[in-house]
C-alpha cells in the first residue's frame, strides 16, 4: 500500500509496524472534526490563492461526500494508511485524483492532529459541562426537598453534629461548581486554533490563521509553531479535570455506598438502578456506585499516563504523543457515563428520614453544650473537658446524650439550667450553626436561594 | 501530656500513636500562617461580643510574642501536642492563663488548618508567579539575542526544518505562560475563607465572616462549612499546576542536556553550574538539568498521592487528610527549586552558533524543494514523492542537500529552475514559514516585541 | 571548598548549584553502610595489592573513628561537599592526609551508593519482614480467639453470608503473607553486590569482587558494570511492595473504620489508641486507621515517583538517579509505621459478638434456602428465582428471614420441610461452607493449625 | 431481558445501568476460558454426586458446543447479559433447558471471574516469557556480533569510558532477565485455583478443590474463600511486572533514538522499521522506537488504576473490581507489542563503528590517564586532580586526548613514561576494566558465554 511519504524509502514498511504504529483504530473517532477542518482549511487556500475556486469547490463536494460516506456508517477506514487523515485524505485522491492532493498544502498531520482533538474537545467538553450542571441542579432540588430533614454529620465517619441534610447536598454542589470551573478553563485553553503551526516551524504559504480560527469557531490563535504542534498542556488539563471530577464522585460514591447498607439505611436506592447476585437471593447492589467510585481508578491512571509520556521528551513534536488519545477518550467517556450515572441515582434516591433523625441526635449534641457553658463564662477548653467527662461517664452507662436529665447534667456543672434541655433536639442544634455557610436553616435557604439563581431553577 | 480533648478519655495515648498521628513535625512551617488567623479570629469574636476588648488584647499581645519567639528561633514545638495550632494554643494558655483557650472559641481545628494552608498557599504561588515571570522574561531575553541565530527543529529527535533560535525559546516562554495561567487559577481557588465553618456544620456564635476574611485579604468567602473543611480540590490545583510546570522543564532540560553533549555541541554550560565526578576527571555534567528533570518524578508523585487520599473518601473531615501536607510542601519546595535552576542555566548558557548553523542546513532544506514544486503547479503529495527520492539517492551516494547542483535537481524534475538554488540556505528557508506564528524574521520578530510588552520589558 | 573533581573546572560551583544538587542532607542516613562497605572495600584493595597492610590498617582505623563520630551523633555533615560519600572521604583525609583519598581507589560514587542502598535495604526490608511477621500472628492469635464469634461477610458492603469472624481475620493473613513474599522477592534481588563496577565500564584494578561480596554479606555479585550503576529496578521492587501492603492495610483500615462506626458498632478500639476532637467532646475518633488508609497515598506516589524519573532516561547512571532516595527512604518509613500501627491496633480491638451475631442472620442466610431446594432436585437458577421473590415480598412486608415460618415457605415451594428451618441459624449457615477454604468450623481450625504451624506459633 | 437474579426485584433494570454495569463487552476475552473452567467444574460437581454422568456429558456437550461457535466467531455477546458468565450460561440453558443452569451450582460469579483471570493470566506470561526470552537472545547475538566494536559508554549523557559495545547490549539483558524474574514470580502468584471459594464464604456443596485444581493445571489451591474472591493482588503483580518491563523498553528506546539521530549517527535502522513525514520529503523517523518509550505511559497508567481502584475498599468483592479488567488487558496487548517492536528493532539494526569508534575516544580515556598515575603512586585524589587540569587546558586550546603528546603530559608530571601513549587506545583502555562485570573482552567474553548458556544458545 502506498504511503504518503514513501518516495524517500527503498523497502516496504514491515506489516507488524505497520500495524503498531497505526493509529486509524481509535482516532477515527475524530473522522468528523478532521472534515470540518479540511473545509476550512480548504477556504483558507482559496483565499490565499492557491487553490482556485473550481478546485476548492471541487474537494469540499468530495469532502462532503466523504463526511457521509462517514455518517452513514459505509466508510471502510483502512490501518495501512496509519490514521484518520491519511484515510480521508486518500479517499479525496481516489474521488478527484492528485487534486485531491492538494487539501494537504500547507498542512501537516502534526498541526492537524492537534486542531482535531481541539474541534473535538470544545464538543465534549460543552456536553460535560451539561451533565455537570445536570448532576448540580439535581443537588440543588434535593436540598430543596430535604431543608427540613435533620441528619448527622460525619468526620472520622463518627458522628459529628447534626445537619440539614440539604447542607449535606449543597457541601457537593460547592465540589461540582469547582470542577465544573475546572472545565471551564480547559475549554479556555483548548479553545485555539493550531492549524497553520505545519510540522513545527510554520507554513510557507500565506495562509491567513485568523481566518481560519474565524471559520472553525476558535477564541484566538496559537502563538508559536513549535508549542502549538509539540505541547500537550491543554489534554492534561482535561485529563486533570476529569480525575478530580472523578475523585468527587468517588467520594459522594463512597457516601450513598455507606448510607444505603443495613448498618446505616439512610437511603434507598430504586430496584431499576441495583444488580442481584447470581448466587444470593437477597442481594440488591448499589453497582452503579461501586463502579463510579472504581473508575476513579481509570482517570486517574489516564492522567498519569500522559503525564509520563510528556516526561522528559524532547522537543517538537514526536511519535510518542500519539499515545495522548486513548486515554484521552476514555477519561472523557467514563466521566460522561459516571455523571450519568450519579445523577439517576440522586433522581432515585430515597431519604429515609426516620434513620436520619434517630442517627442525628445523641452525642453529636455534645458541642452545644459545651458551648452552652461558653456562654456562661467558662473558657472553651474547660467546658470541652466538662463535657467529655459528661459523656465518658454516659458511654460507661450506655447511656446516650438524648436520655440526660438536669441533673445528670448538674453533677459535672452547676452552671447547667433549665434551658440547657432545648439543646437535646438535633434540629435546634443545627440550627445554632449561623454563620454564614453553616447549617441552619436561614443559612441553607439563603445557600439553595442562590444556588438556584445561579443554576438558572 | 493533657491534650485538648482528653475530658472524655479514660487512658493516656498509646506513646506510639501520638509519635504516628502528630503533625507538628511538619505543619509547624504554617505557624505564622496560624497565628496571622489568630489575629483576625480574635478580632472577629470581639466584633462579635465574645472577647471583651481587654481580652482581646491580651491575646493578640500573647500571640505577638509567640511570633516573635518563632521568628526568632525560640519557639520548642512538642510533638505531644499534635499539631502546630495546639503547640501555639498551649503556649498562649501558659502565658495567659485559662483565658488563653479562649482563642479556640467558634473555631475547630478542621477549618483551622484550611485556613493556615490557604495563607501559606497564596504567599507560595505568589513566589512561585514571580519565578515563572523570571524565567519567561529570560526566554524573551534570550530569544532577542538568537533571533538571527540559525538552528535546526527537530521532530522524532531527526532534524526537521531550519528555525530562528528564537523561535525555539518563545515556544517555552509560552509553554510558561500556560503554566503560569494554571497558577493564577489555582490561586483564585485558594484565595477564600474556611475559617468560620468550625468542625463541620458551621459554628454557633455570631461570627461575622466577611469581616474575617477582610482582615485576612480572602477575595471571598467559602460558602458551605462541609465543603470547605472536608474538601481538597484546591490543593489538588496546586500539585498540579507544579507537575505540569514541573514536566515542561524536564522536556527543557532534556533539550538542553542533550544539545551540551559532544554529539550535539550547540550550547555549553558555565563550570560553575556544572558538576564533575569523583572517578573521571574530565566529566562535566549537566546534573542541574537532569535532578530538574528527575524532579518531575515527585511533582507527580505528590499528585497522586493526594488524589489517592481523597479517592473514596467519606464527607467530610477524616485524619486521613492529614497527608495532604508533606507533598504539597515538597512540590512547592522543589518547583522553586527548579524554576531558580533552570532560570540560571539559561543566563549562564553559551550558544554555539557556528554547530546550530552547520546542523540547520541539509536535508531540513527538502519541504522548501517540494513546495518550490508546489509552487510550479505539482500536487503536494506528487512533489514530496519527487524530493523524497532525491533525498534517498543523496543518501546511498553520502551526499546531502547543501551540495546538491541544479543538474541533479533536474534529473528529479525539470521544473527545478536556478532559482530554486537560494532555498539551499537555511536562514532563507526559516524565513519563508510566514504564517502567524511561524519562524520567519518578521514573525519571530513580532513575537518577541509582543513578549515584550506582555512581560513588561 | 574544593571538591573531589575540581581539577577540571576554572570556577568555582555556584553556591545555588551547591544547595540544588547536594544529597547530603538526605543520604547521610547511609552513611553507616558507607563505611561499612569502605572498610570490606579497604580489604579488597589490600588483597590486590594496592594498599599495603599498613595503609590498609591505617585507613580503617580511621574509618572506624569517624563511625563512632558519627554513632555519637559528632559527626557534621557539611553540604559543600555534596553527599554522604564525599562527607566521609574528607574526614579520612583531615585524619589520615592524602592517603585518606586511596579508599576511593577503584570506585566510583556510581558503585558505592548502590552498594550502600542494598546494605541499607537489606537491613530495612528484614526489618519489615518482622513487622509482617509480627501482624500475621496478630491475625492468627485473633482467629483463634474469634472462632466461635460468628458475623456477617459482606460483598458491595451488602450482607452476604454468615461467617466465622476467624474466617475474616485469616484472609488478611493470606494478604500480608503475599506481601511477605514479595518482599522475600524484592530482598533476593536486592542481596547481589555492585561495588566493583565502577562508574560505568567496571574498574581497571585486579579487585576480586566474590572477595568483597563474601565480605558484605551479599549472596551473589551483579554482572553487567552498566547495569549495576545504571539500573533502578531492585529499588522499584521494594517501592512496589510497599505500596501494595499499603493497599493491603488501607482496606484492613477501611473495614475497622466502619466497623467502629455507630453505626456498625462490630468493634471498639481502646481509648489509648484513639484521639479526639478540639471541638466536639464526645468524639473518639480512629485516627491510626484513618492514617494508615491515607498513607497509601504517599506509598503510591513514591513509586510513581520513581518510575517517572526512570522512564526514558539513557543508559547508565544520570543525576536524575539521586531523585531515588527520598522515596525510598519515606515509604519505608512509611510502611514500618503503618504496620506497628495496624498490629497495635489489632491488639487493642474489642470484638462486639452480640453486634456481630445479630449482623450475621436475617437476609443473608438466603442462599441455603435456595441451596436447600437445590438439593431437593430444583435447578440453582430456579431455586434462586424462588427464593428471591421470598426476599422481596419480606423486605415489602418488613419482616427478615429470622421471621419466617415454614408455612411462608411453603407458599414459595413445596419442596421445604420441616428441617430447613435449622438453616436459621446463621452458624449453622456458616459450617455449611465446607470446601476448602470455606467457613465452616473444621475448614477455619484447619487453617488455624496451618497458620500456626507456618507462625511458629 | 430475564437476570439470573430477576427474583427479588419489583422492576426492571433501567437500561443506562444495564449499559452502564455490563462488563460483556471486554470480558468476551474470557469466554474460551470460562469455558475451560466450566467443564472442570461439571466434573468436580458430577464426581460430587450433583450432577449425574448423563447431566454431566449433556452439559460438558453443549459447552463444547459453545465454544465452537465462540472460536468461529458465530457466537453473538449479549449486553443486557450482563457479563461472559451470563452469556454463556444463558446459552446453555437455551440448548439444554433448566438443566444448563445446574453448571452454576457451587459456584458464584465471583470465584468465577477470577478463575477466568487467572487461566488467561497463565497463558499470557507464558506468551510474555517467551517473547522476552526471544529478547535476550536477540540481545546475546548483537553482544556476540560487538564483542569487537568499541563504544563510547555514557554517564550525564556525556562520554564516559570506552566500552566493548557488547558490553552495553549484555547490560539490557541483565534488565530484561530481571523483568522475566518479575513476571516468573508473578506467574507463580497467579497460579492458584479460586474456584470453590462461592461468593465470599466457600461453598456449601462437598466440591472437591484439589481436584479442580489438578484438573485445570493449577499448582495450588487458594486457601480462604473471602482473600480468593476479594484480593486483587495477583493483577498488581502483573500490571507492575509490564510496568518496569515497559520502563526498561523506553530507555532502551531513548538510547536508540538519540543514537539513530544525525549528531549520534550510531546506529541506521532500516527503511521496513522507519515511517515517513507526510510533510517533509527527507524524514526518516524511528516511530516504533518513540512509541515503544511512549508506551510505558499507559503501563503505568494502568498500574496506578488499579491500585487506586483498591485503595481502601472493604473486604471483600466490591463491584468496583470489575475494573480490574480492561487495565489489565492493555498492558498486556501492550507490552506484547513493544516486546515485538524492540525485537524487530534489534533484529535490523545496523551498527556504524566508524562512528563509534570515533566517539570512543579522546577524554573518555583520562581515567586511564589518572590510574596510570596511580600506579605510579600518587593518591588517587591528586592523580584525578593532574589530570582534570590537563583535561581543562586541552579543552581551552580546542584539543583532545587523542593529539596529545608525551611532553604535553609530562609539562603536567613528570612520572608520565612512553608506556602511557598505548592508554590512548579505547580498545586497549576498554580491556583495562578487568573486574567480574567489568568491559574488558575477556570480562566480556565470559559473560556472553554464560548468557548463551542460561539462554540455550
Amino acid at each position: 500500500m502506498e504511503k504518503a511519504w514513501e518516495g524517500r524509502f527503498r523497502e516496504p514498511t514491515e506489516e507488524f509496524v505497520e500495524e503498531f504504529t497505526q493509529s486509524v483504530s481509535f482516532d477515527k473517532r475524530l473522522a468528523l472534526y478532521d472534515i470540518q477542518q479540511s473545509l476550512a482549511h480548504v477556504e483558507t487556500l482559496q483565499k490565499a490563492g492557491i487553490l482556485s475556486q473550481q478546485e476548492a469547490e471541487s474537494i469540499k463536494g468530495a469532502l462532503l461526500k466523504v463526511k457521509e460516506k462517514i455518517t452513514k456508517g459505509e466508510f471502510s477506514f483502512r490501518r495501512e494508511l496509519e490514521d484518520v487523515h491519511m484515510n480521508i485524505e486518500k479517499a479525496l485522491i481516489e474521488e478527484l485524483g492528485p487534486m485531491g492532493g492538494k487539501v494537504h498544502t500547507g498542512r501537516s498531520r502534526n498541526d492537524q492532529v492537534v486542531t482535531d482533538l481541539r474541534l473535538y474537545l470544545k464538543e465534549e467538553i460543552n456536553h460535560i459541562l451539561d451533565l455537570l450542571s445536570g448532576l448540580r441542579r439535581r443537588l440543588v432540588r434535593l436540598a430543596e426537598e430535604t431543608l427540613e430533614v435533620v441528619a448527622p454529620s460525619y468526620t472520622h465517619l463518627q458522628r459529628a453534629q447534626p445537619i440539614r441534610l440539604a447542607h449535606y447536598f449543597l457541601a457537593y454542589r460547592e465540589a461540582f461548581l469547582e470542577d465544573t470551573d475546572r472545565f471551564v478553563n480547559a475549554f479556555r485553553r483548548v479553545d485555539a486554533l493550531a492549524l497553520g503551526s505545519g510540522a513545527v516551524a510554520g507554513v510557507d504559504f500565506p495562509l491567513d490563521r485568523f481566518f481560519t480560527a474565524q471559520k472553525l469557531g476558535f477564541r484566538s490563535v496559537l502563538r508559536n509553531s513549535m508549542h502549538a504542534t509539540g505541547d500537550r498542556g491543554f489534554l492534561l488539563d482535561v485529563l486533570y479535570s476529569c480525575a478530580v471530577c472523578g475523585m468527587h464522585l468517588s467520594r459522594l460514591s463512597e457516601d450513598l455506598i455507606l448510607w444505603s447498607s443495613e448498618e446505616f439505611g439512610f437511603v434507598e436506592l430504586p430496584d431499576r438502578l441495583c444488580t442481584g447476585s447470581s448466587i444470593m437471593p437477597q442481594k440488591k447492589n448499589p453497582d452503579v456506585l461501586e463502579l463510579i467510585r472504581g473508575k476513579a481508578g481509570r482517570l486517574y491512571g489516564n492522567l498519569l499516563s500522559l503525564l509520563t509520556v510528556l516526561k522528559g521528551l524532547p522537543m517538537a513534536y514526536n511519535r510518542d504523543l500519539q499515545e495522548d488519545k486513548e486515554p484521552l477518550f476514555d477519561s472523557l467517556d467514563t466521566l460522561k457515563g459516571c455523571l450519568k450515572g450519579a445523577s439517576l441515582v440522586l433522581e432515585g434516591l430515597k431519604v429515609r428520614e426516620d434513620k436520619l433523625r434517630a442517627a442525628a441526635g445523641g452525642f453529636t449534641l455534645a458541642t452545644d453544650l459545651a458551648n452552652y457553658l461558653v456562654g456562661k463564662g467558662v473558657p472553651f477548653r474547660e467546658a470541652h473537658r466538662i463535657v467529655g467527662s459528661l459523656v465518658a461517664k454516659l458511654v460507661e452507662e450506655g447511656r446516650s446524650l438524648q436520655d440526660v436529665t438536669l441533673e445528670d447534667l448538674r453533677t459535672f456543672s452547676p452552671l447547667f439550667q433549665e434551658d440547657v434541655l432545648k439543646l437535646l433536639d438535633p434540629l435546634v442544634v443545627a440550627d445554632r450553626r449561623q454563620t454564614y455557610g453553616g447549617t441552619s436553616k436561614e443559612r441553607v435557604k439563603e445557600q439553595i436561594e442562590l444556588a438556584k439563581r445561579e443554576e438558572g431553577l
